[in-house]
């Protein structure tokens, strides 16, 4: 079932000020999700907002933060969340970053007290538009994989996200999970009744789980093993530790224990590319380069990061965004608990 | 054959300064090389001597370089090599980043016309000494994989190092290859006759090489498919296109074509965790966390980067780092040609 992504906007800022969040947070909140979806990064898009309702009934997150600068420099400041909507801590931490970049040259900001955020692309993409180049890091919600060579899972699925301007091409954008697969992806193919590949879980003994309904008897798997691994505590030291924000032990699974405060913490890191090379003569050189990248295999064959998301976002504000039957069966719940004007029928 | 550290190095400054190197670029070059084998990063340390003397020699590296900013702000620096050795481009380049950090909070400075610099983890590890986070990247100097999806190799390993102070326990210390192996890793295994295990290379229709020596004729593999394949590119244009140094094509084979400029590329990011976080709080809360992590497996189990650096230069400095034949053969040879008081008999 294809929906307006505009009618799908009005229906998840209906849902949170039901709830009694902000308009101006249930818009952000709203806004961030569907860019996860307009970015095919279906698992931090409308597929959370049944899990965020919970957490907010029963107190996990505040609804009416007071989002506050705790330190800042002229190229860095942490913001502490307040256990706001983590869309609305990340966005406010963004345009921070952004705005310093612009006047310094560069910005890094960090998060505390903030919660899940959706798609780490979201974020960097709102740099790139104005020409900035963005690095984002967060501490995933929920722990997933032990260290490399240990046997307690305390570390998450903890992604990193690289935004870089180019001029006629597309931005590159990567945004990727440090372990082979993402917890929402595994939930997605979960709704679809779909397997995992062998590679992204395994159990304690190191064999492979299939059954993404069984994902949870088992651990993630990191890129590239110990690599991974390593680049998995980076992001989490310095989008947690730095920030005083939970990593290890301290991370909660935050739809497990809907009432509970997250310390979530994420980071990002704003610089003009007019520090080191004319912002057109770069522009011009990653034009060229994207295109040598592309050249080197068959037509649609080379996985270019951030490519053809344009098309995409094009083609659901055209045709609408597909929605799967589960989760339209969960939304309309919410609209009918809530009392809605849109129940998504029809 | 184990040999005194500083007897290296005597050796190694004596090598380059018959090569015209100046005494000062000789010993910077000399540590690196020598830091990076008491890292056990022995790809990058010793082993680099004898590939770095047909350059010299061939005019492909100049010897009295010129090392100039091109660009500066309080937070940035372009740094132009004029094609000097990598490991005196490198040190000055980190220099400032560190001196900006220290006086501005943050320092991003990029290279141009460098050349191979070595252990991603020695440039880091200069600014964690100093109790600051740093980011290392590099384009490799070798093309080596085709993007994810192609068929041509224009990607090279590209390295990204990060390392994070902590209180009593060792500093985090990343240091990685985007590649399941680094070039460096392979030399050695071919140099002692050891086979590769299955993934890191592969030839065109996707079968696994397993023997060294015929590496070239394969593939190198990327962490995690078209996420390593990414972050390569990402880290290959901060290093490189942001710079205005090579990528893609333009990344000569060093060894190959020892005659030539290579252009090449590196970045580091040097950053005072007390910007979001006092120092003191920061480094114990890196200590808990540590050690947490290591608590998660059996004693020495858990891969926790940086830790046993200590213990391994030490080790390093009391025996002698050890040296194997081939190698011991290759700087005789130096040693002979130019006339070296020590030949590194006996």
């Amino acid at each position: 079932m294809r929906y307006p992504v505009d009618r799908l906007h009005r229906f998840v800022v209906a849902v949170f000020t039901a709830l009694d969040v902000p308009p101006e947070h249930a818009d952000i909140t709203a806004r961030r999700l569907l860019e996860a979806d307009l970015r095919g990064r279906t698992g931090h898009g409308l597929i959370r907002v049944p899990q965020y309702v919970p957490r907010i009934e029963q107190g996990g997150i505040n609804v009416r933060p007071d989002v506050v600068v705790r330190r800042s420099t002229p190229v860095s400041g942490l913001v502490d969340g307040d256990n706001g909507l983590g869309q609305v801590v990340m966005t406010a931490a963004t345009d921070q970053a952004i705005e310093k970049a612009e006047a310094s040259g560069m910005g890094w900001v960090g998060t505390m007290r903030s919660n899940h955020a959706g798609a780490a692309g979201v974020y960097t993409g709102m740099a790139v538009e104005r020409d900035l180049i963005a690095i984002y890091m967060a501490v995933a919600s929920a722990n997933v994989m032990p260290p490399w060579g240990g046997q307690e899972a305390i570390l998450g699925t903890n992604p990193i996200s690289i935004a870089i301007p180019a001029g006629e091409e597309p931005a590159f954008q990567l945004d990727i999970a440090t372990t082979m697969a993402s917890h929402g992806t595994i939930k997605v193919l979960a709704q679809r009744g779909e397997s995992m590949p062998e590679g992204w879980v395994q159990d304690r003994e190191g064999n492979p789980i299939t059954d993404p309904s069984r994902a949870d008897q088992g651990f993630l798997v990191p890129i590239g093993g110990y690599k991974g691994s390593g680049l998995n505590m980076a992001i989490g030291i310095l989008a947690g530790v730095l920030n005083d924000a939970a990593f290890g032990s301290d991370v909660i699974d935050h739809r497990a224990v809907p009432g509970a405060a997250a310390n979530t913490g994420q980071a990002i890191f704003v610089m003009r590319p007019d520090l080191l090379r004319d912002l057109d003569a770069f522009k011009g050189d990653m034009d060229r380069q994207l295109r040598e990248l592309r050249s080197t295999g068959a037509r649609g064959a080379v996985h270019i990061p951030g490519e053809g998301l344009d098309r995409l976002e094009a083609e659901i504000r055209s045709e609408g965004l597909a929605v799967g039957d589960t989760l339209v069966g969960q939304l309309q719940a919410l609209a009918s608990r809530f009392g809605l004007d849109d129940d998504l029928a029809g």
